[in-house]
């Protein structure tokens, strides 16, 4: 066995460590982690297209492929997340002969408190970490926060830290600058002496930042969205409108660095529609090379401005949605669910803001009232804030401080679902205002409706007489739980479909807007099992 | 060329002739028009397993196979609907010498006047005939029409021609009957002497039944969407619990028989997921053998309960939704649309009626509001009603007559969509009252509100200033159209994102619900494409 391995990096978390790091045999690293293996190769013509180098990890009857990387300098780098315990073998395959045939053996060992692993889709329309921890995703979009000076992405940070925020909506690439103002301090590529970029040449630095950022939201527990192409370049640089063969490299190289790292989402690209020089068969192609070269199978959306993409290809993980009207009303969030038989995100539904484009104009009541509506549509609602600074900048432009209303009763939302059971609706062709597991957990929202007092009434899917439930006043804008007094609620059968509380007990509400009422099973499991309602003509 | 041909009948159009009219050489019939061959073979054993018929009709580079069917009394049928007009050749296949190699020459011709070809989807989100000619679904549901005493079914067709209606959804398969009561007069398979269904020998006779049925819709002009299997049976006569390769045997049969039927649609199912005996996976095969043995691609659907079947798989053209809630208020019905990329008609979006089911409880207004809804969604919504007469039954349980108030009203608006272009949102993550076809034909409906006026406003999309419009105040369900007098309105630009009338013209309405607004633009067209809203971040 020929090992000669120069520099190991072992990543028992998602802490980014320098790349000059060495570390020493036996290989180890925890499941879930980053093993990196970094050898030195030909640094003479362009190593980025002369230099193929890949390595397969195996396991039992296990086999998983990655692709290599040149990182500059002369080195190569190969990196995995390993998806199970135990001792993995690894060998590389290179066209070149000092990269090829290396071999060694990894030792994987259970994750470390905190590390769950990849984000995955579970029971068809939730998500789940790897190990079956549930995660809810609570998203915001900062487009451009890893293109700006340095204070302020370490601001930029601060803030996703004392936020609600699980996931980001980011970009790779950069979005289009004012000539002497913002421009972005790096570039994904190489320039030549007049200013031209060379796509067959990556600036290195470029995606070790990116890199750095990537895990540092690991460190908060924050998943990246990381956004692979999106049309905001106007053709100022060209990123929106490279060659085809000139994506795909991208991808490759994108995908062989970030895979490893377990809190990445692909999002493909941001309106992927209004990127006139490409087609839907682009995007295909380019989810076909994510979904070959990606062992670690993160999941895949792509975001729409008007038009949606066959979210039923089987590249799509999840719905990325753009639409504000469908969660801007009752009875329409599930709508997309219904279809789609995935997961549905409204990633962006409109925006908290200030500014004269109607798409950031909510204000902070409605964006929380969207994320309440999707919620109970069993789907996810997105976060978004243009309240514009001084300088014309906002958050969803470039990250920095949080201005608005929203995020603190987004981060109530957020305490309310870490509780709760997965969210769908109930009984959604007749009680628009009903999410919940069914016999187990109910949410009932109000939205902008001021009611004095709400009659009890839960449809009658999984429930029976004289099961038992406390229930909780919840003011969704001043961030309050009361539980209603007095003794649990005990259910009767009313009519066909619902059940009523015994004694007709009636809950008092205060008569504000953006109430909900939560209502947890004390009392017995059902005694049969719960199925959909089923009404035969 | 061992042409030997028993019986041909030329069907010139639907009519149907009876099955002993003989006819002469040469083989004449138009394009999808109905061409019949019968050949003479075995009665011994069961023809129905043991004879393997079918014919290839050739036309250019074009060819179409073709299942024959048994018909009983040793006569074999051949039914073959040409797709273009020119002289077709045809060559039979069996494992029986006598129906092996038959072969002839058939000269399609020109479709006489009415004859518009199948239905198919065009533009995504629509339907035309195949010559065509648009095809706006206005569809009504008869589950049982056709297993009633001759009279009912005579009354229903008289119905029928009276009404708005040019769909309707029935059931192949008779539903459950009270024993000694409402049998049906006839059943789909014979019986043994103790009364059991014997899968494997189809009764000819409710075929030929069903066959007349159909071809006497076709002459009204209504399309058949047939109902291949349906849950309520309950296991009284088992139809909907058969093994699969009976299941198997009935929808090549059927698909041999109708199939040239240019006015069927198929619907593989009613409330599929209430059909606990079968799994997806069932229908899925189902579908594949409907597929494969159709040579005119007749429309395919299914129908559901609760879950919705994968609408994305190749084999469904549209989507036939039971979904209430999703046009019971502005802004749902183009969701579905989104998501799947097909065309949707809500079948089943709750009925008329006055049973205690809340599915048969919307009164004749909400039924069409839901029309009205569904249409500037972009999508089709279909008319029911379960007003039970003394007997209990209903139109849409078993036909008859109609007793409700929505079908005139449902008349009306389809004398508006006969004269509009193909309806869909306009900007519909903003616009929710809005449906027509950007630059061209709008439809502005209030529903159950009630305004006194309306400051014209409409989606800024294909939209230039100088254009002018005619309107027209609609009154849904007194069933009246009113030109708002004076010139034409003239637009001129709003804002960012709409166009208002020239001198802040407001149409005046008169304070009623169920009104709508018609603009059909009479000045120049626009002079830029039409695009979908681009609003980049």
């Amino acid at each position: 066995m020929h090992l000669f391995i120069l520099i190991v990096l072992i990543a028992c978390s998602l802490a980014a460590a320098p790349a000059s790091q060495p570390a020493s045999v036996p290989l180890k690293v925890e499941q879930w982690g980053r093993f990196e293996v970094a050898l030195p190769g030909p640094r003479e013509g362009n190593p980025f297209l002369d230099v193929e180098l890949s390595a397969t990890f195996t396991w039992n009857e296990i086999a998983r492929t990655v692709r290599g990387f040149y990182d500059g300098d002369g080195v190569y780098r190969i990196r995995f997340m390993p998806p199970a315990v135990g001792v993995w073998r690894f060998v590389t395959r290179s066209n070149r002969a000092e990269l090829n045939g290396r071999a060694g053996e990894l030792t994987v060992t259970a994750p470390s408190p905190g590390n769950h692993g990849p984000v995955r889709v579970a029971g068809r329309y939730h998500f789940a970490y790897a190990d079956g921890t549930a995660f809810v995703p609570i998203g915001t979009t900062c487009y451009a926060w890893v293109h700006q000076p340095e204070a302020l992405e370490q601001r930029t940070l601060a803030t996703l830290k004392a936020s609600p925020f699980n996931k980001v909506r980011m970009c790779v690439f950069p979005t289009a600058y004012k000539k002497g103002g913002d421009e972005p301090p790096r570039f994904p590529f190489e320039r030549s002496a007049d200013g031209a970029f060379d796509h067959a040449r990556f600036n290195v630095a470029f995606f070790r930042h990116l890199e750095q950022r990537i895990a540092q939201l690991g460190e908060l527990g924050v998943e990246a969205d990381v956004i692979l192409f999106h049309p905001y370049d106007k053709g100022t640089m060209g990123f929106d409108r490279m060659p085809a063969g000139d994506d795909d490299r991208y991808v490759h190289y994108l995908v062989a660095r970030l895979s490893a790292y377990r809190n990445v989402w692909w999002s493909m690209a941001n309106e992927f529609d209004l990127m006139h020089e490409k087609h839907d068969v682009d995007f295909d192609r380019l989810f076909q090379i994510l979904q070959a070269d990606d062992p670690a199978d993160h999941l895949r959306s792509i975001h729409f401005s008007a038009r949606m993409y066959d979210s039923s290809k089987p590249w799509i993980t999840h719905l990325s949605v753009q639409n504000g009207a469908a969660v801007d009303d009752f009875g329409r969030a599930s709508l997309y669910r219904d279809v789609a038989g995935k997961p549905v995100i409204y990633d962006e539904a409109r925006y908290e803001g200030n500014i004269e484009r109607r798409w950031g104009q909510l204000s902070a009541e409605q964006m929380v009232e969207h994320c309440w509506l999707g919620t109970i549509g069993g789907t996810f609602v997105g976060h978004g804030e243009v309240l514009r600074d001084q300088s014309g900048e906002s958050w969803t432009s470039r990250g920095g401080e949080l201005r608005g209303q929203s995020a603190a009763r987004i981060a109530f939302l957020k305490s309310i679902l870490t509780e709760a059971p997965p969210v769908s609706p109930i009984d959604r062709f007749y009680e628009t205002h009903v999410g919940g597991r069914a016999g187990e957990f109910y949410l009932v929202y109000f939205g902008s409706e001021r009611p004095a007092e709400w009659a009890f009434q839960l449809p009658r899917i999984g429930l029976e007489e004289g099961m038992t439930f406390r229930v909780d006043v919840l003011d969704t804008w001043n961030m309050t739980s009361t539980p209603v007094e007095g003794p649990a609620v005990r259910l009767v059968k009313q009519g066909m479909y619902a059940f009523a509380a015994e004694g007709e007990r009636k809950i008092a509400l205060p008569g504000r807007p953006w109430m909900a009422l939560r209502f947890v099973r004390v009392g017995a499991a059902p005694t049969t099992a719960v199925a959909p309602v089923n009404e035969a003509e």
